[in-house]
């Protein structure tokens, strides 16, 4: 039992404001979300920097420098098809406060970023899919079990694996939440790590929404088991029930100020 | 599985002008407060009239029709110690939208409240405690046992057993939310139904913080199975995190429109 992992979301290329400071090096508004997220409850920061098939090895070293050379070393999720650029932004990475993360492993084709990671010794988040959307909690499991026996083959400890149970939007899916929950919950029997894409539950939900289904979502989840997410932290209703569901598993000690710690 | 219950709580003699109210057999503040807790999606409405000991058996039968006359024979908690006025109420009850519930029975001293609800085909509220908090899950679901068999024994239905996990507040009792988050998952393992005075938890808290911590905690008790709660429907932030876990656990089909449904 631990405190929960908040993984800030928001430095990914798909932003407009960060593709272009990434195209051009402007270190600026990636050091602004930097230190929103961080003040918001971030613990490990995603650097998104998309395919990235040319540049992405100069790209993630920069990226990965200047987020720990102003953030003490913030850890860092390293985030991109790009396997090399993943290995250059470990080559640069100062470990003092956490491993870094590869992010993602999955048990398809991307099965190969569990060696990466265990050859860097990081954390790899492995996401339970091979092709597409599991059809079943089963389906899951069998994933997990291969990339498990794949990190343990290569000399990962178990709890460097954050399982990710693949995160549905409701707009569609709204069948298979449960599923989801499920797996986190068998997840959390078998005393794994757990995190994933919460938010993308109420993706195309209205605006005044997506808070709402988000935040009750990462309780249920939390109460399921789930020890990580890669959410955005400046969402207030977001942030204030993670922080409240970790009151209430007896994690932070409670305080009428706890919000704002 | 089914939509979560919501037991409204606000007609509750504790507030000064419903107390007033019932002294006075005033309709209007009452009538009040029920038809802002059905449009905020109570299905009962607790009817809350204190001890009761003097005139307990008028005042509940004049609640009980004043309410289902007023409200198409809206289901009712009878809440009170005086056990003669909730068998006042039973007998001008009308159940074409549902049994009577008896809040409530304990493990203790007011056991017989269930042999109450069997002798009169209720449901009952059955508080998992016999004196003072319990210490520990075994003790809850000692008592729990305890009178589901003293009601299957009356010829009650164990679905009509509302096992109450005793929710605990969080300042003070930090350390034992999650003994009433295991005791919940529990009594959901064993297919029984729940309820309880969710809001409890945060009793204490600053106001603002108070809607923070409730919605956290429903949306954590209902992934762990909890059935139902004695709430204010009114408290926004709650009901909405009730409206997001039934469409999460897929009770309640997806609109955009949920929240107003």
């Amino acid at each position: 039992m631990a405190k929960f992992v908040v993984i800030g979301e928001r430095i990914h290329c798909i932003s407009p404001a960060i593709k272009k400071a990434m195209d051009t090096k402007d270190p600026a508004p990636i050091l602004k979300r930097a230190d929103e997220q961080l003040k918001a409850g971030a613990t490990y920061l995603d650097l998104n920097i998309g395919p990235a098939e040319t540049g992405g090895e100069a790209l993630m070293e920069w990226g990965v420098k200047l987020l720990q050379e102003n953030f003490d070393n913030v850890p860092i999720a390293l985030d991109t098809a790009n396997r090399k650029a993943i290995e250059a932004g470990i080559r640069v990475y100062n470990r003092s406060k956490g491993k870094p993360i590869v992010n993602s492993a999955d048990a398809g084709d991307r099965i190969g970023n569990i060696d990466l990671a265990a050859d860097n010794d990081a954390i790899a988040i492995a996401l339970c899919s091979a092709e597409g959307v599991p059809g079943s909690v089963e389906e899951r499991q069998g994933y997990c079990m291969t990339m498990l026996e794949r990190g343990l083959e290569h000399g990962m400890e178990a709890e460097d694996l954050w399982f990710d149970p693949l995160f549905l939007v409701i707009k569609g899916m709204q069948d298979k939440q449960s599923e989801v929950l499920e797996t986190i919950r068998w997840f959390a029997e078998q005393g794994f790590n757990s995190t994933g894409g919460l938010s993308n539950v109420s993706n195309g939900a209205p605006k005044h929404i997506r808070p709402i289904l988000d935040s009750t979502m990462v309780a249920m989840a939390i109460q399921a088991g789930l020890t990580s997410a890669i959410v955005n932290p400046c969402d207030d209703r977001l942030r204030e029930a993670i922080k409240s569901a970790d009151i209430i598993k007896n994690e932070t000690l409670y305080a009428d100020s706890y919000l704002e710690i």
